[in-house]
């Protein structure tokens, strides 16, 4: 059921586009809103300033990796999350499923919950229902995900299904093992793969419970734009209006305002932080690889319409030096950029649902498609 | 002789020590001073704007590695140094003649220069006098330094005073090559090693050619602690009292506060930085290396006099699991601390010479020594 700790409030619609106020423990979140991954209690290279510049106010993190270092009990004796890595707005952090669930060979599944081999010390874990919650509720974070099982894809419906209703058995085990109602929400994950009839009936499901909050689980895994979309629509369209909808590990610009257009509110993944790292640019004019001969005498910004303190300052003949030394200041400020252009696309959309102005939508999704194809 | 374009004002002694303000084109420098090291147009995993906070007032760069890469033309093309890498204060660069000696096997030396084969493009490069002043006049620099030999530690007295009749030589073909003494000052190097003779010879000769500054070279190189600060302060001693003394390389916190007593105001090291991503850290309290497992529990700050971000917002337990999993933002915070512990050092000693304060200064001069003390 839900708690106190955890309210959304629509306040505009645009089609089935919702601007809304998320409220937690640690702030309110204007949506719809992009989380920077912070995996290991740090979204990488920038500090909590930096990032709160880019206009994040939500931040995710990982139950699994934290677990595994420097350890939830450390965490949890240090203050917490927020104290540890000094974030003082929302956190949500992922239920560590789908990190455990990567390990594949290592990975021993039952009803109970994953048995796994830790990369990090070769210590034997078990990462149950219970568990995941207990993490999480130790590292005092805003919003817990229950831990569900991930799956390979394609898969067949009947896996599908089961693993479905699986995931449901967890979930119910997680409500019960809540000790901190107070102050953690938990979300509960939508999950049916592409099969339209079980995505249907795993959000009616779970709407029946009441929880705080509703992610769409197990996209962006392989399917492909449209299928993703499709289905987190379907998701969406089955869910409470009242609660916030969060679909995880999407995506580019494109996917983002497309699930936004489709009535999806939180998003997060390691896209633009990873990309920064690897010299790929998200712009309004395109997607740029920084380490592109051209760019090497140019005194052009990375992106002519952002105000980002790396567009403002540094020319991308700068950056492209930068990251032809490998120096880590250059993925300080390409990682600066991509956020802040992802933030600022969330804040137009926004806008452009807040002023019920469709068109805008469309000049969105149409700039979206543009910043990620490479120029 | 001196240019307009640098001067250097002596605001207060206390004994030996100066306090001064060094002006050059982009600003002015209250010394003593520490220039952090931007090796290769950056300070390492620093923004500028960090950089300043640290309280730097000027930084060093390389002429050697931004011939290199990404060339001094290309920057030249670009607006400038201080445009390319946003650095809006005073910049010195080295000539780049310490670099191009270490590569040794791939070295030879006439009189004319020194050719050597680039490390990284495998072509062979001539640095001249000639050649090291016009690069650092096309990065438009506010301080070029003079090419000099820099020689193997010991070296004979003789081999010694040839080197520095040889730099001597090559001082007045920079003289003769320079083309913007409007904004590029430039300083000779007193050479000698560690002779005292030679070393006030040289000082001397330095002295009547009336130039805009004057550099200690040839130290911080295996002499050691004790004939470092004794040639330090010989040279000092025989160099005019109305231009600022600026020693190379060094060093250690309490080889700076033990120069700055001796009478010299301006350093560069690598030794904050490059010690920072090495997880080392100077602080009042002694040496840390924030690897050791006793900080992996420990809410305490790295320093607890410090002021700078990192001490004010994030625990030892927290760098420490940064440094464990090799994060960037380890490598930001850590030199963010070790920079403002140097920088807040030197504004200790300005306001200790200010006040005429002798026993401040034997005061900080306990405390750098703790401070390079591993605990």
């Amino acid at each position: 059921m839900a708690t106190p700790c955890c309210s959304y409030e629509l306040n505009a619609t645009c089609g089935d586009a919702r601007a809304g106020t998320l409220t937690l423990t640690h702030g309110t979140v204007p949506t719809p809103a992009f989380m920077p991954v912070g995996t290991r209690a740090a979204v990488r290279s920038l500090t909590p300033t930096q990032v709160k510049e880019t206009g994040a106010h939500i931040v995710l993190s990982n139950t699994y990796h934290l677990w595994e270092r420097p350890g939830h009990e450390r965490i949890g004796r240090l203050g917490g999350l927020h104290r540890f890595m000094d974030w003082d707005g929302p956190i949500l952090t992922d239920s560590g499923g789908f990190q455990v669930f990567s390990l594949r060979k290592h990975v021993k599944l039952s009803e109970e919950g994953v048995r796994f081999t830790s990369q990090i010390d070769g210590t034997k874990r078990f990462l149950t229902p219970e568990v995941a919650i207990e993490i999480q509720e130790t590292l005092g974070v805003d919003v817990a995900m229950v831990l569900d099982e991930c799956i390979e894809w394609p898969a067949t419906r009947e896996r599908v299904a089961d693993s479905t209703a699986r995931t449901t058995r967890w979930l119910h085990r997680a409500l019960a093992a809540r000790k901190h109602a107070d102050r953690t929400a938990m979300f509960g994950i939508v999950q049916g793969g592409v099969y339209e009839d079980l995505r249907k009936a795993h959000a009616e499901e779970l709407t029946e419970l009441d929880l705080d909050g509703y992610a769409i689980g197990g996209l962006s895994v392989g399917e492909g734009h449209a299928d993703l979309i499709a289905m987190a629509s379907l998701s969406a369209q089955f869910l409470p209006s009242h609660k916030v909808r969060y679909l995880m590990g999407v995506g580019y610009p494109k996917d983002l305002v497309a699930a936004v257009r489709s009535g999806v509110d939180l998003f997060d993944c390691v896209l633009p932080t990873r990309s920064a790292r690897h010299a790929q640019v998200f712009t309004s004019v395109g997607r740029l690889n920084i380490k592109n001969a051209r760019h090497k005498d140019s005194d052009e910004p990375l992106d002519p319409n952002c105000a980002c303190m790396t567009c403002q300052r540094f020319s991308r003949a700068y950056l492209a030096h930068l990251v032809k030394i490998r120096e880590g200041l250059g993925d300080t400020l390409l990682t600066i950029h991509n956020l802040t252009y992802y933030q600022h696309l969330m804040a137009r959309l926004r806008q452009a649902i807040v002023d019920d102005a469709p068109d805008q939508l469309r000049a969105l999704a149409d700039e979206a498609e543009t910043a990620g194809r490479p120029t």
